[in-house]
């Protein structure tokens, strides 16, 4: 080793000891007659001291250091007069023997420190130099810690890894496939695994009774803000089992893994009907960090003459607690956020609960007190707060006022990203009916089973019938999902049928697996967590793009490799292009 | 669950008890007024006892199951009265209370037994049946202890994994990249990494000290039985390090490997010049299971009026222990051997040495005892055993040789596969000269630093110059290698000229590895390891196809799923293909 210690592990303890360090100038700092410089390394920070009185070149060769230069230095751990407390190494330092300069640096295009000058194009484009910084060392290196928690967690559960194929075989349906033309077999294509649903599903009929994988997933969609074509899925499966088995075995890794990564405790995780979720909450996935949960003043509201209520379907109010200070122009700031067309909120109806127990609401004109009193009564609003309701048909109302909730919620600082909760919700709807195409869609996937006891309902009501599934939701987000699966041939054919497969297509698709289904099928479900968006919520970020070591920007290119790029003409000759 | 316990874990001591379990049927016997059942799952194989006293419904029934059938039953730990040493649970049956079919099983297309029926190609088709035979299973459970013993090797040792990207940039460097067409950059392409080699590079710019990753790398080749398009490396790298530190390193995690997953301890490891490794072995991955070296001949085999040697660059024996008791039927197909077109030795001379200390040549005409005792010195060869010669020009008669020691030692029963060995192999050319291209190929990768003391040849004798790299082989398979990078950019700038690269090319290609050197690179150096053939070895295969749980086929197809296979108009001409 070119080195005897790391930058982050001398103590007083060591006084005396003669080592040799290895690292990055992070700055320097000149005195008449010594010069200070701060060696960093991934585990710390050492201050070096050069003393003309002890050898005046090497001050000389000292002072010729800029930021970022690697250096090699010997010399001895000596007791700091000025001790630094935020520094595990702050009680001493390295009186300088010898200095080595091992690479010397430009100065970069952006400072190397917690709060840095760099926009994100160019910290993108020098990411090596960005993961020099601290919150970005630190979030891949909880990545990490988190990586080894569920592994470790699913290695003491009996689930074995088992690696399933990238180069596997295109389907039609879902979100868009990345395809591999290939060589050796002219006009044919391999695709990158969206997930690797079929395989895990085969595993289990092999078998193999409990796999997971941390697996790179791939899709070619339309980049969002916080979309990755490519992304790390923690893919999991179980044989025998039931949705209840799923959920305390993952709610159990899931505590471990913010218990082990971060030190937080999550408690219990509460279990929501999708139809509770969306009526409490208005979201599949609540931010369940705080309340202000739906209230519905439907019954209480109507018949006072106020024609946007007595039109409306619903009228669903929330209470925020303490929110009677709320300025007036804070609340049209409110009411402009839920006008946007994204939200598309007509308007906002508050009423203020005074100190005094008295009643302030935007609709005096059609509510008296004592109907006020009545919605107060509904929402258990307390003087101090304020209640916003929003008003017209069930499902966009709704929609809409989850967006309140939730940027209420962000307003009054209730969202706090250094605590998180989280909760499961079930009991979705199997089908979504899409107007568009004018057929059902899977709302999992074509391999989520029915509750059984709403397979009855196929032939008559299929859009009634529950699946099978499970979400998890933190802090708002969704961050796994997963189904007991479809193990019987002739019900993956119906279901198949039903999202308006031909059987001709369901064949040439997924033929593989429905015959695997004729041999011995066991029941068996699963879950898969979204990796990256788990590590953006432990580190409290929230881009994935921050957790991931080299993320592609927003139109799915990689800056600092420029890619993707142009072929050559022989490259695409070989491969029939 | 639906079970209360697995198929491999009830014992007497559990005997009373009522259970459940589930699982396939292996076999059923019947008998007059009994049936037995094995039910099978991952983890074992529990005997079921159905008895026409009991209950005779549940007889008859239990009469209908046919192999592969995946049962659920109940019923009560029982002492067997014919006990099975063989099987953890043999001490027990279960005598069945309620039986339930949770799904029917066709006749499998081969058996599901340890030895099989069924040829390759079936076997790869229904590999979801073939993963259920314990070998193939027994084989992919080792392959996650390696994994999982590898991980907790580096995780303790500082190192971190950092995933890196899946979708990067081609390079028409070395094999062939599979490339990707992106939809949202027209006409533009991804490749898929051969190896995270640069990106790693750029981890330790970043300063992350230590870095792994347990990857997927693809390769577009003409495909060899031992080749996969897309196979996993345990791919590491570290900053601040020499090679010895690497070799130590890696060397105490291999010894790891094999003790933890399959606890055998591989010993000390040694270190072999790659000058050493031709000279003793002929090969620069040698089997180091068996002794058989090469003894140099030259200078006392020539001057006989032998043409062969006369005119001859070099002569080379091994010494077969034991082997003169060959037949000449044996000789004569180890000579035929040999003389195939793939290794091209013009014939194969011997020299038995008798019980009675006496020499029986197949060139006898011009050596006489006295010549051929001095060959025997040289090869310290005893009485019983062969001297097995080939001669020629040095380069080609080593590789000959090399496969005739190899042979050889398979005759002799020397190349055990439950016995392992392994060897470092150092000081590699930097440089080899490639006859059809008429330019420096480099030997690893044009990333790999030079040893120092070897710089100075640069400009007079490139092709002298030894890299610092390493290699390690073991049973006469290379399973690993790496090197000290170059961190300089003048030193790659002038690497990539000496490929032939312009400079426009190099920039092109590699402007941001070249650029990242401008920011203060470090030292570093790393290794990757071929996981699929450090798992056939450990598994004691000669396919890295049987330690996959979905491989493809010699022409890279995926017989089960049917990939690749064409992609609709729709779909090419969204990726303007």
């Amino acid at each position: 080793m070119l080195r005897s210690h790391t930058c982050g592990e001398l103590r007083l303890t060591d006084s005396g000891k003669t080592v040799t360090l290895c690292g990055w100038v992070q700055r320097r700092r000149d005195f008449g007659s010594m010069s200070f410089i701060d060696l960093r390394d991934r585990y710390g920070i050492t201050q070096l001291s050069f003393n003309e009185d002890y050898k005046v070149e090497l001050l000389e060769s000292a002072r010729s250091l800029a930021r970022e230069f690697v250096i090699k230095i010997v010399g001895t751990v000596t007791e700091r007069s000025n001790k630094n407390e935020n520094l595990n190494t702050g009680d001493i330092e390295i009186v300088v023997d010898q200095l080595e300069i091992l690479n010397a640096s430009l100065t970069p295009p952006f400072t190397i420190e917690d709060d840095t000058d760099g926009g994100e194009e160019i910290r993108l484009k020098y990411r090596y130099l960005d993961i020099r910084r601290n919150p970005v060392k630190e979030k891949l290196t909880i990545r990490h810690a988190a990586n080894k928690s569920i592994r470790h967690f699913l290695d003491g559960h009996d689930f074995i890894e088992v690696e399933t194929p990238y180069l596997i075989k295109s389907t039609p349906e879902g979100a868009r496939d990345f395809v591999v033309p290939s060589r050796l077999n002219e006009n044919q294509f391999y695709a990158l695994p969206q997930s690797p649903q079929t395989f895990k599903q085969l595993l289990m009929v092999s078998g193999l009774d409990r796999y997971y994988q941390v697996v790179k997933c791939f899709r070619d969609e339309d980049f969002r803000s916080d979309r990755q074509p490519e992304f790390t899925q923690i893919d999991c499966e179980m044989t025998f089992v039931e949705r209840d088995d799923v959920l305390q075995i993952f709610e159990n890794m899931i505590r471990g893994l913010f218990k082990e990564s971060v030190n937080y405790d999550l408690g219990e995780i509460p279990v929501l009907t999708y139809a509770q979720a969306l009526e409490t909450y208005g979201s599949d996935k609540p931010d369940m960090r705080f309340g202000m949960t739906f209230n519905y003043l439907t019954q209480v509201a109507k018949g006072h003459d106020f024609g946007i209520f007595d039109n409306a379907e619903c009228i669903i109010a929330i209470n925020v607690t303490g929110g009677a200070s709320m300025t007036r122009k804070e609340i049209d700031a409110i009411t402009d956020y839920i006008k946007r067309p994204q939200i598309g909120a007509k308007g906002l109806i508050y009423c203020r609960v005074n100190e005094d127990g008295s009643y302030k609401s935007s609709v005096d004109k059609f509510f008296d007190q004592t109907a006020l009193a009545r919605w107060a009564e509904h929402c258990d609003s307390q003087p101090g707060d304020i209640m916003l309701v929003l008003s017209g048909d069930l499902q966009t109302t709704q929609k809409q006022l989850n967006e309140l909730r939730l940027h209420v919620g962000d307003f009054m600082g209730l969202r706090d990203a250094s605590q998180f909760k989280a909760c499961w919700v079930v009991d979705f709807p199997l089908l979504e009916w899409d107007e568009e195409t004018n057929r059902f869609h899977a709302m999992h996937h074509p391999f989520t089973s029915p509750i059984a006891d709403d397979l009855s309902l196929i032939d008559i009501a299929p859009e009634k019938i529950r699946a099978n599934a499970y979400d998890m939701a933190i802090n708002g987000m969704e961050v796994g999902g997963g189904s007991i699966r479809i193990h019987d041939k002739k019900l993956q054919q119906r279901m198949f049928d039903l999202l308006g497969f031909t059987p001709e297509e369901a064949k040439s698709q997924f033929g593989f697996l429905m015959n695997a289904f004729e041999y011995g099928a066991p029941p068996h479900g699963g879950i898969a967590f979204g990796f990256d968006r788990l590590c953006a919520i432990l580190t409290g970020t929230d881009s994935i793009r921050d957790v991931i070591a080299f993320p592609k920007n927003n139109m799915g290119r990689d800056v600092m490799i420029d890619a993707p790029s142009p072929i050559s003409n022989d490259q695409r000759k070989e491969l029939n292009l």
